[in-house]
């Protein structure tokens, strides 16, 4: 999507490769919305790093990093000896598989250009295909996000005022983003509407990376409290809710996304207002049966203990908020039952969540 | 409640008068849980600003520093003219109304101490009974909160785990607090329970006071982000919801609480977990005929956008977490339907809200 930086405007991928200098090309996220900074990684110890450190995240731009890894560690190898290269490329894979163990696009993704590899005779062939395969998913992304923005723009009406929850924009993906997805192809047809951005606390992607992303594309939006939307819902307030997710359970309909998730699809219910989710292909596991068999991450690292943000020295730094002798329960994620959902919206159309394993041929389930 | 500051435990009220020195006692709330500091006014100007500055914050706590803040006033005039005291009394009382103007228990404190004055015929006396009816104000906040434990302990049984939401603790009160009252009595016979703090963003105070008074009575408890309940509930993790109220329609049983609260009622509704409101009969609004005309707050002073607390040199810091583009929507308040409310625990016993009408003399209605 396009930045706008020092009275400059121009588009930027949330990632991307160059071919000339071998390296993957990251907008360094740990920065925003303070500060806005492409990295180069030079090599895949340093891309596997970026997942892992959080430089990169989110569903889509974490598998694209590791596809455009793989082809950067492939491409790296000297001399023609197959068998030595096989031996590289698999320290090479599990490199980039075990930086962020939970997540599954990237395993996709290094699955996805392995096997286009496989063509290849040669290692300079083999090489070759790595890096057309990891252009192609990355390309296979933004194509999905614009399928998303194009079905998700007709829920939108001018003068709605619509919800978001923490962040399924074009930072968590190659370009566009999947929640955001029909909001910037409603605007992009002169619509006009509101968003509102849950802080979604305790590591406020809402307030940081959302906000940024609306703000840069000039969409009117403001930041609430995790707390506020019921009110707003109350008085009439809120029109439409959009989400994103991070595992989607093909033969159910349950939706597990960000914490909090669940608490605006139940505030949404009640106030029988449109509750949308938005996904990308990947993000369908169509092996779980019952989404309380989900793996529900409890993190410890004091998230809600506290605050990270920019001081009045214009420094980043941590604040303590809670009282120094309690410590915190942190669920990462929470999961939807498809009663709450009104659609997802898929790069196939939108289904009602009961409907995705009977349209499962069009959504990609290749068994 | 007892305090342990440097290892000595010691028992404090939050709001406390001392004849010798004519001088209002406050616990200096905006220090907590950094720093426990008790400051005493030296005149009626200095009490006032301390209303003002949430030095001292609550309904009870306000109301109860407000009465001494008169009491001190009136103690500080010298001479008998009875005519020149009742001026200077007008000016006192102006100063500590137009302290927190839309709060209604420092105005009801106020008439109360000088409908007693009255029955003094010198300025002497007059100064006698404004203290006899300060501590009397301040006395009968306590015996309210008693009350409200004593009703509410009987909900509370070991082994339960207790969701509540901001602060309605002692620190908002003169002692024990309302929605904590029942956990404090339920504690002092042996009761062993869990206690969720809804970390209650933007101000924080569940991270802050309430994660502070649980931790020097000793009960166990856990800070939780605002988005965390609704899963907690689902995965049978809440037993039961216990939080205070700001303002309660008499008539419709509506509830006015910190912002979020609302949401919660929606949840434990659906996940059929009691929801109880506790309150002082002060809050009790005989007037209002419907919730929706409660003026909620919208407060604009950048809270959602950044966060308060101690950073790595130790010392209390704003850090700006959102967006520097991007701007707030922050209600500070939401109204509870009756449907949605199990029962208020007054200190005249546990009503159903639609009862607290036909049960309005027990709860001190006046007309």
């Amino acid at each position: 999507m396009n930045v706008t930086v020092g009275g400059h405007t121009q588009h930027f991928r949330t990632v991307a490769f160059d071919a000339g200098t071998n390296s993957v090309r990251l907008i360094e996220q740990r920065l925003l919305p303070h500060e806005f900074k492409i990295i180069g990684t030079k090599n895949f110890p340093e891309t596997a790093n970026a997942i892992r450190d959080m430089i990169v995240r989110g569903a889509g731009a974490i598998g694209a990093t590791a596809a455009y890894g793989l082809a950067q560690g492939a491409r790296a190898f000297r001399g023609s000896d197959l068998d030595k290269f096989i031996a590289h490329l698999e320290i090479v894979y599990r490199a980039l598989r075990d930086a962020r163990p939970t997540a599954v696009d990237p395993v996709n993704a290094l699955h996805q250009v392995i096997s286009e590899m496989a063509a290849g005779e040669t290692v300079a062939e083999k090489q070759s295909l790595a890096l057309a395969a990891a252009e192609e998913f990355a390309r296979e992304d933004v194509r999905h996000c614009e399928a998303i923005g194009r079905h998700g723009a007709k829920l939108i009406r001018s003068g709605m005022k619509i919800l978001t929850h923490c962040n399924a924009g074009w930072l968590a993906f190659v370009d566009i983003g999947t929640a955001t997805a029909p909001m910037y192809a409603a605007q992009s047809v002169g619509k006009k509407f509101h968003v509102f951005c849950d802080e979604t606390r305790p590591r406020s992607q809402g307030a940081t990376l959302t906000a940024w992303e609306l703000a840069q594309q000039n969409i009117s939006h403001q930041i609430i409290a995790d707390n506020a939307a019921g009110h707003l819902m109350q008085r009439g307030e809120i029109d439409l809710v959009i989400v994103g997710s991070d595992r989607t359970l093909g033969r159910t309909g349950e939706v597990t996304n960000k914490i909090g998730t669940y608490t605006k699809a139940v505030l949404a219910a009640r106030h029988k207002i449109p509750f949308y989710v938005a996904i990308p292909l990947s993000t369908i596991d169509w092996n779980l049966k019952r989404g309380f068999d989900i793996p529900i991450e409890e993190r410890s690292e004091n998230e809600v203990l506290g605050a990270w943000g920019i001081n009045s020295r214009g420094q980043r730094e941590f604040v303590r908020v809670a009282n120094p002798a309690s410590s915190e329960r942190n669920p990462g994620f929470d999961v939807t039952p498809p009663e709450l959902i009104t659609g997802i919206i898929t790069p196939a159309g939108i289904f009602k969540p009961k409907e995705l394993w009977k349209n499962r041929r069009a959504l990609g389930y290749a068994k």
